[in-house]
């Protein structure tokens, strides 16, 4: 319980700070303001609750373990669900902050949700969206799995992986808004609805092909510290 | 008095660079470049006088230490004093250097000090200011528990510490201009008067309470490190 | 081989990011914003992939190493294949991704190449983007060989590394878009043909000047660490 | 020599790219991006040089340091030299780089100079530089003895110390442009001449005074470390 406990709090943070950045602040920060939020969300929450459950905050990231061999099935279910739900608590306490700025709407603003296509920010196509959440997920959880590996310096872990995830979003945030993370996907998606909803599978699907395609090279032994 | 004195330099250093970044140069580094600068004060100061005091700088992390049952009641007394001196010597400071620009007015460009409402940045309600300052309190103290417990690398923890109060900048600077921090309000509401100290209560109780619930469940052991 | 994958993934991921923070992003991010990219995604891979290969991610860097006295020449070639395929690679999929905007066109946007004179960015002329990139280069090898030798702490070299990264393109990304770094140029450059492959030869000789002189600096012990 | 070496190419380095940073990317990247040009700088710098030297990089830092009983006058000189030499041979690279671009001046661009008054950024009176100069100074030798002294992780100041650089830059540059080091003063204000030569002095006294105030509040243990 202990470690589901930190993982809810922990992806509540990612959303509430991530989604909220782009909300409350978005026109003030830009895409820079709202990458870093991500990013460092993520490294606050890496020292704040990694020490107990490793802060995964993040679905694909859990099943990339798994892939890898570095975590059961049933653990990672376990960790799953906290995820989603503290994705879908951090979304809606955003949604009641957010409402109190008068001209604030749902419907209109959102909740920083994921998406890709006409109205939605660079309107990049569905492959080009499929592409960068699948390559980005691969390349985030390389950085995951190999800072957290063999021969790295563990404590500086939540460090890299922050930082990897501030420049994932720099790059993507006009191509999809940035997911790797199906649960950050869901969170803003179950308020907003419509569209988010409907386009919630790729921010499924596409995250853990590539992380789960970065555990089983990590497994093969191919990416190995040398000794 | 050690203790105190590096209470005091601190604090004086978070309003003079974090407050000063919002009146001598926000309208040229925007909501983004003030919020790495309160974080960044943090961080510099977590190593400048941290191996002294630990570096609280904020009435409400040494009453959150007091919940988790890290520090006496006693010793934190000594410390929010200090605080609340250095916070208010450093608006004095911050005061005396914008008045050397021309057009610096008190009155109207203020001393970056916290607020809600009608002609403040987002203008959002209180309940909205209240509730984000009770949330971020709350996650910004979790991980300066987690970050400075068991299991975490401690010669870590400033960094992460001020990377968490980068995000909460990031996010909540458009609602409440973001307190988390009694005395970093206290300081520019002595010098700005009117509606900035009528509004100060909040960011005293809010605060504190999210800080107090933090300490509460580390204390619990539901966060514990698992070994 | 492990090595060399790695090298791929890094180098890949440098290109992928860097120059995809330009093409995808630029408008947005700015200068600043390309600059946290490219850096921030060396810092990345320094921690993900650093512990097989070291990252070199940069045949400049290779070559430097080779004359540091730290790496043969015979490793450094396998590094140096390795790392031109990623950074190919690596711009064939950000230009896949790009294509996915209406309004993109590789002729008009084109993939994050370097370059100088009339058209490009500042308009600097041929002598000043020489001389920034094998200054720059040299700077930037004299940290690597530093942060990586006696005396300094290997586990933070990544981070200062990456760090030095981002402060190069903050300032030059106006001379040459910011090389430092043959693969990093050729990668983009042998999609986009023309002027950017015409001046390709000063990506590879600038940065390679400059980073074997660092190296030969280091061999000759003027820059050890006093014990 | 080894140490002057180091420090030679360190202040060269800050001042190439620190004011690099404001000549040739200003207009760009903003009050922001040129403070973290400035820190960042520094960062590279001392985990590349700081093996060698401690990567002072300051003369206003040696001098604090005399103060603070860390190291004596004679060693202090010789570091001085080197370091205004490297500033001097910073600022002379700048200008021929920013010579490359057809519509710059030196008259009218400058070389990133400190300064104040009439025509200098902000137009703060010379009571308001001088003050901010002194305090910024003394805080920023706070964080560098603090951070370099007992009980703090040695291998993190260099992070530390950069980072309070660049937030230092974020709050002042409308004021005096930072200088907080007399050598970055020294080497833009001898090709700049004029106003900068001439409000040279107090950039050369002010940060003296500043770390010097702090070398000696450590000197008299009322900063040290509990144990």
């Amino acid at each position: 319980m202990q470690k589901q406990l930190a993982e809810f709090i922990g992806t509540f943070t990612l959303v509430l700070f991530g989604c909220g950045a782009a909300v409350l602040a978005g026109g003030d920060i830009g895409l820079a303001g709202i990458s870093f939020s991500f990013g460092f969300a993520l490294i606050g929450m890496a020292y704040g609750i990694g020490p107990v459950s490793g802060c995964h905050i993040n679905p694909a990231v859990s099943l990339g373990a798994v892939a890898a061999g570095r975590m059961s099935l049933t653990t990672a279910a376990g960790y799953i669900v906290a995820q989603i739900l503290g994705a879908v608590a951090g979304a809606f306490v955003l949604m009641t902050i957010a409402s109190g700025k008068a001209d604030y709407s749902l419907a209109q603003n959102g909740l920083g949700q994921n998406g890709w296509g006409p109205g939605y920010l660079g309107e990049y196509t569905m492959t080009a969206a499929f592409l960068f959440e699948v390559v980005a997920s691969f390349l985030f959880m390389v950085v995951i799995l190999g800072a957290t590996g063999k021969g790295a310096p563990a404590h500086l872990a939540g460090l890299a992986i922050g930082i990897a995830l501030v420049v994932i979003h720099l790059v993507g945030i006009n191509v999809t808004g940035v997911s790797v993370n199906p649960a950050r996907s869901i969170g803003p998606a179950v308020f907003v609805g419509g569209t988010a909803l409907a386009q919630l599978w790729l921010f499924i699907v596409a995250p853990v092909i590539g992380t789960v395609a970065a555990g089983l090279l990590f497994r093969s032994g191919q990416l190995d510290a040398q000794s």
